[in-house]
């Protein structure tokens, strides 16, 4: 026989009501703590909640949805073609919509994507914390997971570990010698990119260093915005919470007649193929883009052919690519 | 009383079934110049068909399918999002459709389009020259236009002048003293590319000068694959028929301590955000991204909402942009 929630409860010390309440992601009134036992016990016990309802209801239609902020980042569109590369490999179409980092638009495309019966959502980088969207989405026992960014009530969600990355800049900073660093985040506070900061900042504090922060969009518009404070801060070097930012302060940086890294040094993140155009090529944390899809889309077609498929996360790793935009103190 | 289709017949010398077949498509077997005459006379009357069954038969979803070659190239990302804009302000939402340039899932996106009900589609850079897509999508009055790629039977298109474009790149050539030349081309034989090439032939004609001609996959790689090849060849400018070409050949030109414009002159096509990232900044020709997603957006909702809303073709200006690829011979 399988393990049950009983079983669940009693390893965790705690009531049945509350590993239904962990598992089905109604988790407001739970302490992280106590969420952490549950899920602790689920991973030991290998329990496997009882979805069977969710498949029964509905046909298949061989279609996925894919939410993304903005395809115009080429990291997003990377992945949202390897993700449909991997899906139709399985036998699955994907419709592909940008929401422009908007809830509303968010909103709107998961309606229009459950009532065209979609098999399952993939949703990366969602800016509404509104948990309306998943709730409906539970309603019609529509399978999702939640890419790249992710919530910490969710379960199903993939990401790679941004904390890590963060540390890795700090320490390739630190290495070089920069004590002077500032941190560039988004104005939408995602949770990865809080993460990449919160990994930055405590490696900084393990040596003692303090270290800036600014908010901008996450575009090359977005870093011209903020060249000209960045500039006339007192620091050496930048760590970008993604590429875009990092050339849209090349570009400034050219305009103003600044060398980098001999004025200043310049971190980036994801990887995106233009990293290696520009001059001097960006050193970056690198995301691992094939496997966040391979991964995305295994997990998903578990979830939409095995009722009682559950997962709670998973998180991939990251690594250093370092190349010219760094320079040694 | 409104031009009826035997006011066009007879301003064009031909018969009633002749401006049907114009008017519908099925121009198997009318001749190039036959057409003209009906299309001329369309436009001269103000002849507006009769599609009014179209509206009659379908609700409104208010979703629109996009198909695109390739998301990861920044054009077709930037056209993309222009698109999603402005339909968005409309009222509408858009899937959008990656078709990797395979007409297999071509077919596929446009049936599961189809059978979601959306009321309208855009399409570009179709690969297939089957006209089972444009059969099915007329059968069913679903309203559809062809942006940035087309097929020479086809009306409801819209799209940039690519043989200007071709012949914009020839003349800047040759005022920088270019006489040994090269084409870059699609292995998929898309007629705008082709018209891209004809345009620079046509001048290249004009002064009796030749011009090389290669294949190869529209995307950086695709420059990076035919480098070795390009640099062997007796040449001294390049005409790549999209920017991420020029990427390519950027660089394996690094690689190979060649220097760019002085060992080879290069203009892409496009003008993607990164053509003033790349050093030399990439002399190129520019695409009216907003003007043909406006244009399309425009015309496709006339479609949907005016039962004989009928337009031939638009074609739309574009723009060299000198940058610092190019030397004076």
């Amino acid at each position: 026989m399988g393990v049950t929630i009983k079983d669940v409860a009693k390893k965790a010390g705690v009531s049945i009501a509350t590993v239904s309440m962990v598992v089905n992601d109604k988790a407001g009134h739970i302490t992280p703590k106590t969420k952490r036992k549950v899920l602790d016990a689920i991973k030991e016990l290998d329990y496997r909640p009882n979805f069977t309802a969710r498949s029964l209801v509905r046909k298949a239609s061989n279609t996925i949805g894919l939410l993304v902020p903005d395809i115009t980042n080429p990291y997003f569109a990377e992945l949202a073609k390897s993700l449909e590369t991997a899906l139709n490999q399985a036998g699955y179409i994907t419709f592909l919509c940008n929401t422009f980092e908007e809830s509303e638009r968010e909103k709107r495309y998961v309606n229009e994507l459950i009532s065209r019966a979609v098999d399952g959502l993939i949703i990366c980088g969602l800016t509404s914390l509104e948990t309306t969207i998943f709730a409906s989405l539970k309603e019609r026992r529509i399978p999702y997971l939640i890419l790249d960014n992710r919530f910490s009530a969710e379960n199903f969600s993939i990401h790679a570990d941004d904390f890590a990355g963060g540390e890795l800049a700090a320490k390739h900073l630190i290495e070089n010698g920069h004590t002077k660093t500032l941190f560039v985040g988004s104005q939408n506070h995602y949770i990865n990119i809080e993460q990449r900061y919160q990994g930055f900042k405590s490696i900084m504090d393990k040596h003692k260093l303090e270290t800036n922060y600014l908010d901008t969009e996450l575009t090359r518009v977005g870093g011209q915005k903020i060249a000209e404070t960045v500039f006339k801060m007192d620091i050496t070097a930048v760590f970008c919470s993604n590429d875009l930012i990092a050339i849209g302060l090349y570009d400034a940086a050219a305009k103003q007649k600044l060398t980098i890294p001999g004025d200043l040094s310049i971190i980036g993140y994801d990887n995106i193929t233009f990293t290696s155009i520009v001059k001097p090529h960006l050193t970056t944390i690198q995301q691992p883009i094939h496997m966040l899809a391979e991964k995305a889309c295994y997990h998903l077609l578990q979830m939409i052919h095995t009722p009682d498929y559950f997962f709670y996360k998973e998180i991939l790793p990251v690594s250093l690519v370092s190349r010219d935009s760094v320079a040694a103190q």
